[in-house]
C-alpha cells in the first residue's frame, strides 16, 4: 500500500518551470513513487486524480497544490519538507547572472530592444504587454489565456501606433532570421508567411525549408487575430509589413477559417499587397485553385510546395489590373454548377452577394426575379423550369433577364456561362450574340462568359466563341479565368492602416526583451540574438485587487503628465 | 399603345418543345410585340410580368396559359386563333416517323435497348421510370421537380435488383460513348466519372478532353443521390461499376457537399474501389490533399487535371494495405493545428470521432479528461496549460495520458506529433520512446508518429526520428503521410452490393429508348446509337387521380400473380 500527502500554498505564485522542476524534484526523492506540483484548477485536479493523485485537501485555481505518492506517509511528508530546499536551489542558480527587475528598467539596459517576447502566465500577461506597448516596444505575446477586452484594447493601440501585437497565444515567429518562442531553425529566404497558427508555421516553415526554399520573415498573429471582435489587425499588419518587405517575394496566410466579414478583409489586402499569396484557410473549403494573385491550398504541407513552386516562377507575379467597374455583378447561369462554384469563389469577395444557390442563409435571395447587390442565378433551378425546356436548350429566359439587368441602374458587370455539347441548343451564340452586343453598346458593361464544351461538339466550340468575342465579350474556357476577369474588375481597395509598422524592427538579428519563460531567452542567445531576461515577479504578489490598483497608478495621471 | 391578350386552357398537357415553339410562331405573327406560352405557375406569372405580359385572367399550375402584346388587340386575338393551326402543324411533321405509344411497346420494338431516357414532366416522370424498371431497364432520369419519396423508392428497388437509376434531375451521362441528356464530346480514355451534378460533370469530362485525356463512363446520378434519405445508392453503384470496369484506370467522383453520414459511406467505398479516385465535393473542405488513394480537389477544372495526371502516373496507384488494427485511434498532439487538420482529414472516414478541437458539434469531447470512440486531443489547449509548460517543452502530461489510453480496453491505434525546433524540450524522444515502447510490446498497438523540425533544429531531428523508430514507432516527416498509415489500418471495408449493376450496359454504342424532349433522341441517333423515341402522352390525359388509379391497377393483382 502506498500513501498520498498533500500540501497547499494558498495564492503562491511560480512559474510553469518552477512547477516541472519541483515536482520532477519531488519524484526523485527517495520512496517517492510520484508526484504532482500544479495550479489547483478544476482541470488540473482532474488530471492528478487521473494519476492516482488525489488530495483531500481545499484549494482553488490561485493555490499551489503538491502531491506526493510515496512507499509510506512518512516518506512523503519527509518529500515534502524538501520543497524549500528544491526551490531554494533553483533561486541560486538564478542569481548568478544579473536579472533586470522591471520591463522598464532592461529596456534602459538594452537600448536597441524593439521586441518584448512575454510569457508569464494569462492574468498577468495583458499588463506586461501594455507596458511594453508603452515603451514603444513591439510584443511577442506567447502567453494563452489572455481574456479578450484585454487582446482587443492592446491590438487596437499598436494598431494606432505601428506597433504590432504577435498574439496572445502566439506560440512562434521567425523575425530577421530569430526564431520567437517555438520556432524551427529554417534558411533564410524570400517566403514570408504570416500565422494565426503557431504549429501551422512550424509545419509551413519547416516543409518550405525541406523543400529547398526559405523564410524571410515568419509572423504570428496569435488564435484569436481573425474574429470579428478582433478584426484580423496584426494579420492586416503583418500581410501590408510583407507586401512592402524588398526580400519577400510569395506570402503565405495561415490561419482556421476566419469568420465570414473578416475573411472578405483579408482577402481584399491579400489582393492589394501586389504578391503571389499562398492561403491556407485550414478547414474553409476555398472554391477556387487560385483567384489572380490568391492561391488556395488545402494543408500546410500543400501551401509550403506551392509557395515554393510560385517562388521559382517568375511568371507568378499578379497580372495588371483591368478598368474597374462600377456596380454590382450579374451573374446569368444556364448550368448549376458552375453558379454554385462561383458563389464559392467569390463570397468572401464579392459583397453583399445574393443567389438562388445560397451556401450561407444570408445569400439568399429572396425574391430570384429581381437581383439585388452581386447576385450569381442558376436559371435551371427547378422553380424555373416548370413546363419550360432548360435554359441551355432555350435561351428566352435568360434574354430577357439579361434585358432585365441591363435596365438595373445598379448593374456593373455581367457573367455569362455557355454550356455546349449534345442536347443543347444547336446555336446559342446566334441568339445571345446581338443581345450582348447591345449590352456592350449601350451600357458599357463589361460582359463575361465562360465556354463549357469541346472542340468535337456539335454546335462549333470555336465558331460560338468568335460570334461571342465579336459581340464584345471577354470569353474564357474556364470559369476560373472567367471569375478572375470579375473580381479584377469589382474587387475594392482596402482603406489604408492607421500607421505602418517600420520595417527596420525586421531586420538581421533583432534585440529583444524576455519576460516569462527562460528557455526562451536561452534559445535567442544561442541564436545570436542580444537579449536580455527581465526577473519578472508577479505584481502585487498575484492578488488582482492590488494589481489594478498599481495599474491605475502607473497609467494615470502621472503618465498622462508626462 | 400595345394590347394585350390572354387565353388560358385548363389542365391541357403540352411538352415543353411544344411550348417553346408555339410561343416562336406566336411572336412571329404579324403585328405581334411579344408572347408568352406557359403553366400558369407563380414562377412563371411573375417572370411574365417582368416581360410585361400580365394577363388579367385566372389560371393555376396546371392550365396553360397563353398572353400575347400586340399592336391592337384584334392582331392579338387573330394570333391566338392561330394556336390550334401551330399546333396541328407540329402534330402533321411527328405523324412521318413510326413512333410506339408506350414504353412497353418500345421495348419489344427495340429489344436490345438496356436504357430508358425519361425527360418528361416531373409530375408523370417516376410513373414512367417504374414501368422502365419494371421492364428491366436501366434508367436516366432527366426530367426534376420529382418528389423526393419517388425518388427513394425508384433507387430502392433498382438496387436490390442490380439496375441503374441515374437521376432525377441528371442532365448528364457519357455511357458506352454515347452521350445521354446534355452531354460533350470527348475521346474515349481511361478516366471514368460519377457525378451528382450535370454541369459539374460536362465542366470535368469537357476539361479532361481539353487536357487530352479520355473518359470511360461517365455516370450521373441525380444531385439529391447524397441526401441521408436517398444515401447515396446511385454513387455507390457507380463507383462499384468503375471500380470493376477493366477500361477505368482512374475515378473521378463530383458532387455538392454530402451530409456527413453519407459522406462516410461514399469515402470508404471509394477506399475501397482499388482505383485512385479523384473527388470535389464541391464546397467540403476536403482536409488534406490526399489520404491514401483518395485525392480531393477543390474545383472541377482542378480534378479533371489531376485525373489527367494520375492516369498517366503507374506509381499512383493505391499503396497495399497494412494490418488491420481493431478498435479506435487515439490521437495525443502537443502542436494543435496537427490536431485540428487530423480532425478535418479524418472526421467523414473515421466515425465516431471526438476532440477537444471539433469542427461539428457533435464532436465535442464532454470530458477531455477520458477518451471515447476514435478521440484526438489538442493537449496544448488552454484548459490543460493553466500553471503548466506547453506539451512540447514539458511532455509529463502526454506520458500519463499515453499510459492511460494504454489501460483502456478500447484504443486501438495511437498518433503522436513531435515538434522539434527552438524553444521545445531539447530531446523528447529520451522521454517519449521507454513509453512507446512499453506500449509496442505490452499493447501491440501500432504507433504512428509525425515529426516536425528541420535537419538544422538543436534537437538534431535524425537522431530524434531513430530513436522513436527504435523504440517500434511508425515515424513520418509529413502528418498527410501519418494519417495515410492510420487510415490504411482503421477503415472498415464497405458492406457489399446487394446486387451488381451488370458491366455489359456500358458497352460501346449503348440502345436506348427516349420517353420525353425529342431532341434527346436527335442527339441519340446523331451519335451513332440504336434509338427509338416512344409518342409519349400524360396517362389519364395528366389528370392526377385518374392517373393514380391507373397506376393501381397496372401494378396490381394482375402484377403479383405473374
Amino acid at each position: 500500500m502506498s500513501a498520498l500527502v498533500a500540501e497547499v500554498r494558498p495564492g503562491a505564485y511560480y512559474d510553469s518551470v518552477v512547477l516541472m522542476q519541483l515536482q520532477r524534484g519531488l519524484a526523485g526523492l527517495p520512496g517517492v513513487l510520484d508526484a504532482g506540483v500544479v495550479m489547483a484548477t478544476p482541470v488540473n485536479l482532474e488530471l492528478l486524480a487521473a494519476s492516482h493523485l488525489t488530495a483531500d485537501v481545499k484549494a482553488g485555481p490561485d493555490d499551489l497544490l503538491l502531491v506526493v505518492r510515496s512507499d509510506n506517509e512518512a516518506l512523503g511528508r519527509a518529500a515534502l519538507e524538501q520543497v524549500d530546499v528544491l526551490l531554494a536551489r533553483r533561486r541560486t542558480a538564478e542569481a548568478s547572472e544579473f536579472r533586470p527587475k522591471s520591463l522598464e528598467s532592461a529596456a534602459r539596459t538594452l537600448l536597441e530592444a524593439s521586441w518584448v517576447l512575454i510569457s508569464v502566465p494569462g492574468r498577468f500577461a495583458a499588463g506586461v504587454a501594455r507596458e511594453a506597448l508603452r515603451l514603444g516596444k513591439n510584443v511577442f505575446l506567447y502567453s494563452d489565456n489572455v481574456p479578450a477586452e484585454d487582446e482587443i484594447a492592446l491590438k487596437r493601440t499598436a494598431f494606432k501606433e505601428g506597433l504590432l501585437v504577435m498574439g496572445p497565444d502566439c506560440g512562434t515567429a521567425i523575425i530577421g532570421g530569430v526564431g520567437f518562442g517555438f520556432a524551427n531553425r529554417v534558411r533564410p529566404g524570400a517566403i514570408g508567411l504570416v500565422a494565426a497558427s503557431g504549429t501551422g508555421l512550424q509545419t509551413a516553415t519547416s516543409a518550405i525549408h525541406a523543400l529547398g526554399g526559405g523564410v524571410s520573415q515568419a509572423i504570428g498573429t496569435g488564435s484569436h487575430d481573425l474574429t470579428v471582435e478582433v478584426g484580423a489587425i496584426s494579420t492586416l499588419q503583418g500581410l501590408d509589413v510583407l507586401g512592402r518587405d524588398p526580400a519577400t517575394k510569395v506570402i503565405v496566410l495561415i490561419s482556421k477559417p476566419p469568420e465570414p466579414g473578416v475573411a472578405g478583409t483579408i482577402l481584399a489586402a491579400a489582393q492589394a499587397c501586389g504578391k503571389p499569396v499562398v492561403l491556407d484557410l485550414i478547414g474553409l473549403a476555398p472554391g477556387a485553385s487560385h483567384l489572380n494573385n490568391l492561391h488556395f491550398a488545402t494543408t500546410l504541407e500543400e501551401a509550403a510546395r506551392m509557395a515554393v513552386e510560385l517562388e521559382r516562377t517568375p511568371s507568378a507575379r499578379p497580372a495588371t489590373a483591368l478598368p474597374r467597374a462600377r456596380g454590382f455583378l450579374r451573374g446569368l447561369f444556364s448550368g448549376g454548377t458552375l453558379a454554385y462554384e462561383s458563389v464559392l469563389a467569390l463570397q468572401d469577395v464579392l459583397q453583399p452577394l445574393y443567389t438562388n444557390v445560397p451556401l450561407r442563409e444570408s445569400q439568399r435571395l429572396e425574391d430570384p426575379l429581381r437581383s439585388r447587390g452581386h447576385t450569381l442565378l442558376d436559371l435551371g433551378a427547378d422553380a424555373f423550369t416548370i413546363g419550360r425546356l432548360h435554359p441551355m436548350i432555350d435561351n428566352d429566359l435568360r434574354l430577357r433577364r439579361l434585358r432585365q439587368e441591363l435596365e438595373d441602374p445598379e448593374t456593373g458587370v455581367l457573367l455569362l456561362d455557355l454550356v455546349l455539347g449534345e442536347g443543347a441548343h444547336p446555336d446559342p451564340a446566334s441568339e445571345l450574340a446581338p443581345v450582348i452586343a447591345e449590352a456592350v453598346e449601350k451600357t458599357r458593361h463589361p460582359v463575361v462568359m465562360v465556354v463549357i464544351g469541346t472542340d468535337e461538339d456539335p454546335q462549333g466550340m470555336q465558331g460560338q466563341i468568335e460570334r461571342l468575342r465579336s459581340a464584345g465579350a471577354h470569353v474564357y474556357s474556364s470559369l476560373s479565368l472567367a471569375l478572375d476577369d470579375v473580381v479584377r474588375r469589382l474587387t475594392p481597395d482596402p482603406p489604408p492602416l492607421p500607421a505602418q509598422v517600420p520595417l527596420g524592427i525586421f531586420s538581421a538579428k533583432p534585440a529583444a526583451i524576455n519576460v516569462g519563460l527562460e528557455s526562451f531567452y536561452d534559445s535567442l542567445i544561442a541564436q545570436g540574438a542580444a537579449a536580455i531576461h527581465v526577473d519578472w515577479k508577479p505584481p502585487a504578489g498575484g492578488n488582482d485587487r492590488l494589481m489594478r490598483i498599481l495599474a491605475k497608478m502607473k497609467a494615470g495621471p502621472a503618465h498622462e503628465a508626462r
